[in-house]
């Protein structure tokens, strides 16, 4: 039995498992709330979304995703304030992100009141699943694949977009060590590094085992063509303090251009900090480590927010960051959280009321 | 209910498709055989493969093929002979480069036994699906995908390991026209290039798209760092003919080992042809193209075998080809089909026996 919510077909599920789920522990991206929301292309359109209950999909082995690695994501998040409101940030970011990795990857667009009015609406339903506690968030994930059939190396003829939902806590505990990657590339100039497609991650696997098998925890990429500059890590954009300036690298065809980085590069100029949006060595980075110049190193990401980096690894060396009291790190996290979380003012007009 | 064949558990469809099957007619691709091979890897470990009626695969939205494009995949071909027996050719290659790939995307490899026994025995099962018709085959697809579930972007817990078959004919009709690619790019230095992983596929659907709609069917690859290369095309590798000698580039951490240019490396060269294995400049196919010391362009994979190139677009100008009465794609493409088949002599131990 459906009922229209939004205009949007719910149908509710008969078996809540939200009583199974423990909120004050909970990990990242590992339980999935009740309901899903699913929208079919076929036949050249998208045809209206649906919430329904988040259960399995059944496709034919011929099914291009399996074959062709034809998919694209998003990572959002949504807070529950302190009065019981709902919020998301930035969501028209992550939807025309969406479209953009989607035009890369040979995947038609997505309308934009399937895509919004749709998450309202799944968010409207599993509201309760959204969980309060500070450090804690709804993870998000829009997503779109190839589930039209055939074995031939094209695009295929429908997709499916679906979004489903996670109350998480914390992507990464504590602060973390990189090692910067040499050898392996994440990108090619011309690629899809700059569009959230499936494959992108696949490709770091591998890298990012045999770097947590050397003790460190992520990969920073550098440029696939001298490996001398620094790109970004597997799933943040990465932040360098050389004494009080912030750098960060411009985005290119093989950098995804995050929604945090952008959010911090408005909100540590607003503070007064100096920021800087240029390329940067890894020689300008060990040099500033070796003369003291380097303060901080940080990645930001949606799913793990702002991530501390407490060393790197570089060409079998390894260099530590002080620890200092005060960082651009934490009070940077604090301002993007309050505003998300609504504690805080937005001038920017980054928070989005849903409920 | 279940039998043992060749030590494998197979479960055999009630109801057989065959004859709704048109053997003269077959495109490329389209329609699956009876039955499938399904072998799932679970708690550390491939468990042993089965083959049941080809059918749908249920899967969690959270699996992480859905998200992170971590699937690889193989492209073979089954042959009937004039007295019905039935050959694959150099499966082992397969065999070995789908681990090859497996270990670049962290999947984890297959045993030898459940991918030859297990193709064995599919083939066994459905013989009655390998077309016998000149130019048509049964086209094997071995793929392993992440079925493990989660949202954090890392290597999955579970993976299914599949082969379906299709009986095929030919991938492309008639002579086609290429670009050559100087801003899009298929693979990075240090990246996945050389491995048939799912999102080097993808990747590739857009700026062919854009191709085609110049009026041509494939784009050439170049490299990403200088576009001065010429790389391989999108499923086939490129072999150029300068006057009498044929050439072919190296392969590397970016271009696919080709099991079909190996062989041709070594068949040309067993007829006395003058075989070069080097890098190729673009220039050098311009100028050559322009002097007239250019004679062919082909493309070389299992799917096309020898796919003839009629012309190329470089930077806004179109180049032809000659039309000659002997070829060495013609020649070298009967060659290597009739081992494929049969019906010749097989000097080199390519040939390996099923039925
Ligand atoms: C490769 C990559 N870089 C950077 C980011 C950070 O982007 P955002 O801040 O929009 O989440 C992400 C993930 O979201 C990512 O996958
Ligand atoms: C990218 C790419 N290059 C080359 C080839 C040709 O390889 P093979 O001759 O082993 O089929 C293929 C397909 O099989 C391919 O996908």
């Amino acid at each position: 039995m459906s009922v229209l919510i939004n205009d949007i077909e719910v149908v509710k599920t008969e078996t809540s498992k939200i009583n199974d789920i423990d909120f004050d522990n909970l990990k990242f991206g590992q339980v999935y709330s009740d309901h899903m929301l699913v929208c079919d292309y076929e036949n050249g359109a998208w045809k209206a979304p649906k919430v329904m209950p988040y259960q399995n999909i059944s496709l034919e082995p011929s099914a291009k995703i399996f074959h062709y690695g034809q998919s694209v994501f998003e990572g959002m998040k949504a807070y529950k304030d302190a009065d019981g409101g709902v919020w998301l940030f930035r969501p028209m970011e992550n939807f025309n992100r969406l479209n953009i990795s989607s035009k890369r990857l040979a995947i038609p667009e997505i309308p934009e009141a399937y895509f919004l009015d749709g998450l309202k609406t799944l968010l409207e339903v599993d509201q309760d699943w959204i969980p309060q506690k500070e450090g804690s968030s709804l993870y998000i994930r829009p997503f779109v694949f190839a589930s039209g059939t055939g074995l031939h190396a094209s695009p295929a003829n429908a997709y499916k977009f679906i979004i489903c939902t996670a109350p998480s806590g914390s992507y990464f505990s504590g602060k973390v060590k990189v090692l910067i990657e040499t050898k392996y590339s994440r990108s090619a100039n011309g690629g899809v590094g700059y569009a959230k497609a499936g494959g992108n991650y696949a490709g770091q696997f591998y890298p990012t085992q045999l770097a947590i098998d050397k003790g460190y925890q992520q990969v920073i990429w550098t440029d696939d063509t001298s490996h001398e500059y620094i790109e970004e890590a597997g799933a943040m954009n990465v932040f360098i303090r050389i004494n009080d300036t912030l750098i960060t690298s411009p985005t290119s065809d093989r950098i995804l251009d995050g929604i945090t980085r952008k959010s911090l590069i408005d909100l540590a100029r607003s503070k007064g900090i100096n920021v800087e949006v240029r390329k940067i060595k890894v020689s300008e980075l060990v040099e500033a480590a070796e003369n003291g110049s380097l303060k901080e190193l940080f990645g930001a990401g949606t799913a793990a927010v702002i991530s501390p980096i407490a060393g790197f690894g570089y060409q079998g060396k390894d260099y530590e960051l002080p620890e200092l009291k005060e960082t651009y790190a934490s009070s940077l996290k604090k301002a993007i959280t309050d505003i998300q979380t609504n504690k805080a003012e937005d001038p920017f007009g980054w928070r989005y009321k849903v409920l």
